[in-house]
Parts: structure tokens; sequence; C-alpha cells
């Protein structure tokens, strides 16, 4: 095994995990990361806790194939008792994500996904509530899709994730003061991305491979109704195996009235179908890894590049959302990224806090 | 895919587990077992039934890698209450058996697994007494230790899986009847097995397919204090990864007070030494499938051949248990099995009821 392997392992059980004797752990993993499964469960042996391994077609993602087979051949979903049931005794989760082959689920209807999620929600709600890890395995699919050779994917993904957390915690410290102690934030990339939105009273967390590995991000929630203006997502979002380009949503009072995509719009219009929350913002993301320099079709990293911005349309974090504040509530949360590396600004309070992906608080910052 | 896989899961969802729409199910099998997955999953998906997937390392076999990684670095086992949840808020369960290599978990310790069996008892008690359906699927470790091709073992297994199950029943409804009238049965063969049992007040239940895919046999529960004599299991045990060859059995009211086993005895040891039920029999079985005619180190079908009778030391099935009879518990239930083909006979009631492995009630019996 790469020892590689069991380093990934040790950070997602005592880092990401804190796991504790008699913790109930459930591990989601498809059959391809078998390895980095094997590892984990030696290390939960270690720790005293009692792992069991399951997966729900309603999530598609870890069982892939048992996933598709299962969401192409039922039109309507229930939310599962017995998983509920899984999920309500467990003390941690661990969700790994490894393709042999991205677009297994391509041939899912659109609507028939935010079906399943609509229904998984309830026990997703219970997850996100308790200690979870969402981690990547090296598998081939994820490679060819990065336009990467295997070997050279995995030196990519374990880069990425077998890093000094607690530095990259203090880098990213500085930015969750900023953006804490702020009311209006606007991005403005290129001429056709400008949007205003308040954080006010939200709380911003750091993000450095506890729920995400790698983590490498700030994020908080836009207050739902302030969100006005244009944004273009000019990296691609791929979505549940179908790639979504040049997504453009328009915002009035915290609403998309109008969007529109170069490529799979359908896929766009199903997610912000899901309900009424997945027509509002329920998370404005920084990325601040810069250990991350390419861009991978993989929203896990994608998301954590040094010089963009996400949203995601749909649920908040619970813990963004300040006392008092409204929650964006849905059964989705689909995250799309904004290049910043050129002709584009985040401005705080009047304050322009990042230009053409360079912070405040970096070398080569031009105000 | 190979279309016996789709009659294979057709028989299971629909024979063995009779799903109905709302049942919340948990399928148990290991990655090489997938496309049958697939196959149950849109079949389940058709049935409006609500699956998951899970495997517990307490159980060692249907995720065998991590279950040994689990095993070999724990020694105090709990009852995850996880687990126990799940199966408490479940309806079916399918178990798919299926090793790429049956000795993955043979370097676990023999105590180790039988505390892992200990731990899990409750939960399996949960699943015994619900609809649940263990069956096999053709792998290439399983297809090795039988000696055969891949091919030709496929071939193997989809001729003892895919049969016409009521015909089957109705063939072996003639042995419970002798077995569900019978007071004492005796067991002889050759010089060195000579052993007899009460079955007064117990019940035989007719296996047509239903809890076991491939069914062939009928089965009872001895009266626990009744047995007396000794048994040679000429055909060798594999269990856990080892092979225990000519197991013998001295039972002295119902008791082993002496064993020995030809090759691995301390696995026969671990075994017996799981708790005071592990030293009796929980179960008297009839092989009665004339499809099964190879031994393949595989008790899921040895037990099923034409010639055989097998007893399981450990815990009896609650439904073989008469009213006002003792059912025998224990955290274990290992079948043994005798080959009856040669200087042979089962006496019930002082009348032989099978010479040399031919039924009373088939052609060419010689009482």
């Amino acid at each position: 095994m790469d020892p590689r392997i069991r380093e990934h392992a040790e950070i997602i059980v005592e880092h990401s995990l804190e796991i504790r004797p008699g913790d109930n752990v459930v591990v989601s993993a498809p059959s391809v990361a078998d390895d980095l499964e094997v590892a984990v469960y030696e290390l939960l042996a270690d720790a005293g806790a009692n792992p069991i391994s399951a997966t729900s077609p309603l999530e598609g993602r870890t069982n892939p194939r048992a996933g598709r087979a299962y969401l192409r051949n039922r039109e309507d979903f229930e939310t599962p008792a017995h998983h509920q049931a899984l999920f309500d005794a467990a003390d941690a989760f661990l969700i790994v994500r490894a393709f042999e082959n991205v677009a297994e689920v391509g041939d899912v209807d659109p609507t028939t996904m935010t079906a399943a999620s609509k229904a998984n929600r309830p026990v997703q709600e219970v997850r996100l509530a308790k200690r979870w890890c969402l981690t990547q395995f090296p598998a081939v699919g994820n490679a060819q899709i990065a336009e990467m050779s295997t070997e050279a994917y995995e030196n990519f993904v374990w880069d990425a994730v077998i890093r000094d957390w607690e530095e990259q915690r203090d880098h990213q410290a500085e930015m969750v003061e900023i953006l804490d102690d702020a009311d209006e934030v606007r991005i403005v990339s290129g001429d056709s991305t400008d949007l205003t939105m308040s954080l006010a009273g939200n709380l911003t967390l750091n993000d450095y491979g506890k729920k995400n590995l790698p983590g490498g991000e700030v994020f908080t929630a836009p207050v739902p109704d302030s969100v006005e203006g244009e944004v273009h997502f000019d990296l691609p979002l791929y979505h549940n195996g179908r790639e979504v380009t040049d997504a453009v949503l328009r915002f009035e009072n915290g609403e998309v009235v109008s969007h529109s995509a170069g490529k799979n719009e359908e896929v766009l219009t199903a997610i912000l179908e899901t309900d009424d929350g997945a027509r509002r913002l329920g998370e404005l993301g920084i990325g601040m890894n810069r250990g991350i320099d390419e861009f991978t079709y993989n929203m896990l990293f994608d998301e954590k590049m040094g010089d963009t911005v996400h949203m995601a349309v749909g649920s908040a974090y619970a813990e963004t959302v300040g006392p008092g504040n409204e929650r964006n509530e849905s059964a989705t949360h689909v995250d799309m990224i904004v290049d910043m590396a050129d002709e584009s600004f985040i401005e705080v309070d009047g304050e322009v806090v990042q230009r053409n992906g360079t912070f405040r608080f970096e070398a080569g910052f031009e105000g």
C-alpha cells in the first residue's frame, strides 16, 4: 500500500474526525477506494471505535453503479427509516469520493436526482449536525477528467491532503476576521460579474481540513434576501456526471430571476427548481489553499483554489447563520466558482481585500 | 452483464425475500459481487423498496479486507448501537458471499473471530427474526478453492441457484414429514460415526431457496441434552479462511466431551469454546439438492449435497424449536458435514429412511 494512504487515513481519523473510544462511525466509500477504507479501519480499531460501512442509492455517488440502477428504475422516493435510524445512532461519518467513471450517473434524469436528494435530505441533516469528513481517493475516473495520468493525480490529491493544517488555519484566520466583521461584500470579475450581498450578523468559518479534506477555504452565508446583481461562474460545474459551463445567475432581492448556461443548461434549471431555497444563495466561500493550483473538475478541490470565490445555491450551513438571522433552507446545495485571477476584486464595506487573486495580507497586493 | 445475474436477482427479490413496496432493505455484498448488487437494486426500485448497502467488520466476510484490518487491530468488541438501530428498522436482508481470496481473514486469530461473533450476535438475532437471504456470487477465490475455472464455477453456481424451487420443495416435503413425526434419529457412517439424538417436539423446516439460495435441505434442532455418541465429519470445514479436516466430536448428555481434528484443530477448539451452547448441537440438516454434486469448500452448497447430512454446533434456529422445548443458544453456529454415500444409513425411530445416500422415497433405495 502506498504509505501516503496511511498518512491520509491518520489525518481523517485524528485531525478531521477526532475519533474517540466508543464512537459509532459510518464509512461511505466506493470499492475503488478500498485501500483507504482498509487503512481507516486499522486506525478506527486502534482508537476503539465501532465502524460500519454503508452507502445509499439516494446519494448516488458512493456506490455509483448500484445507485444509478436504482435511480433509473424508481420514480418517487421515500426517506428510508432504517438509514435514518443508522444515522441517528451514529457519532461520526466519513464519506470518500472516488470514481472509476465520473459519468456513471450521467444518464440519470436531473429531476430524478433532485427528487432523490430531497428524500435523502432528512438523513443528511442528521449527519451535518455531527462530526463528518468528506474526502477524495485518487481514482482513475477523477484522474481522467482532470486530464492527468493516474500517478500525477495521486500526487495532486495527496499533496493537497497531506499538509500542515494548523498552518493553513492561521493563514486563513485573517480572512475570517475580515468577513466576520463585514456588513456588505461586493464581488467583481471582468464585465460579467458584479454582485453584492450582506453578511451582517452571520458567521465565517475557517475550513482547515476538518469537514472537507482537503480544506482550504473560509465560508459564510449571505443574508438570503440581500443578494443583488449578476454573477458569471466562468469555471465549469461538473454535476452528477454532466458539465455545466458558463452558468450565469441574475439576483433581485436575493432570488434568481434569470439564469443561463453555455452547456447543459437544463441541469442548472433542475437545480434551481429543487425548491424555493434553491433559488437563493446559501454560501459564499473564498478559496485560500495555495497548494491546489490546477482546476480538476472536482468541487472538493476546485473551490479551495487560491484565487477563486465560490457561491452555493441552496441550503446554508447552520453554523454560518448568526443568531436571529434567517437560514436559507433547501434540499440541495450546489457550489459554483468564479475565477478571480484577472480583472477582479473583492470589496468588503467599501475596502478592497483581494485584487486579481492576491489578498490584502499577502505579498504583491495592490489595493 | 451475464443474463443469469438478472435471473439470480429475480429469484432473490421475488422468491426468497418476497419484497413488497416500502420495504426497508439492507444489502451486504462485497465489491466483487457488484454486478449482482446492480441487478438487485434495479428490481428493488421496481418493487418500490428502499435499500441501503451496509457491511460490518464484525462479520468479517462481506467486506473482507477492511474486516481483517479491523479485527487484527482491536482486541475487545462492542455491539455497535448504530448497526443495531439499522437492523431494528429494516424489514429484509440480503447477504451475498463472494471472495476474491477465501483466505482473506485466515490470519485473524480464531479467538478474535469468536469475540467479534459474540459482539455481533444481538444484531444478527434481529436479522434472523425477519426476512433474510444468504446467497453466493461466483467470484474467483471461490472458484479457485473449488478447483474450478471461473467459467465452470459460474455454471456450477447458477445451475444450483436458478432452479424450479417449488418442485424442490415438493421433493423435500416427504423428508420433512418423516422428521416432524420423529422421536429418535440415529446416524451411522462407516466405523467412525454412530450418533443418536431426540427430535421430539421440534419442527423440521423445508429449505427451498428462501433463506439460503441455493436451498435444498430439510433441517431441525436436536433436543439439546439428547445427543449421544460419536460423529466424524469426513468432509472438510473451511472456516474463516482455514481448513479443518476430519473433525471428530464425542457427545455425552448432549455435550461435546472430547474433540479432535486432522488439521487446524485449534480452529475447532476456538469454535467449541465460544460459550456453553457451542458445545451442543443446534441443528441437524439433511442435504437433498441433487443439482449440487461437487464438493466446493463452501458450506452454502456443500451442506445441500444430496447424500450428506450436516450438524451445527451452536445456536438453534428459533423456528425449529417446538413449543416448550429448550432452544440451544450460542453466539456461534458452525455446520459440519458427514458424507453418507457409502456404508451409511439414517434411522428414524428404528426404521432406515436413507441408505448410502438414497432416500426411502427415491428409486434404488435398499432398506
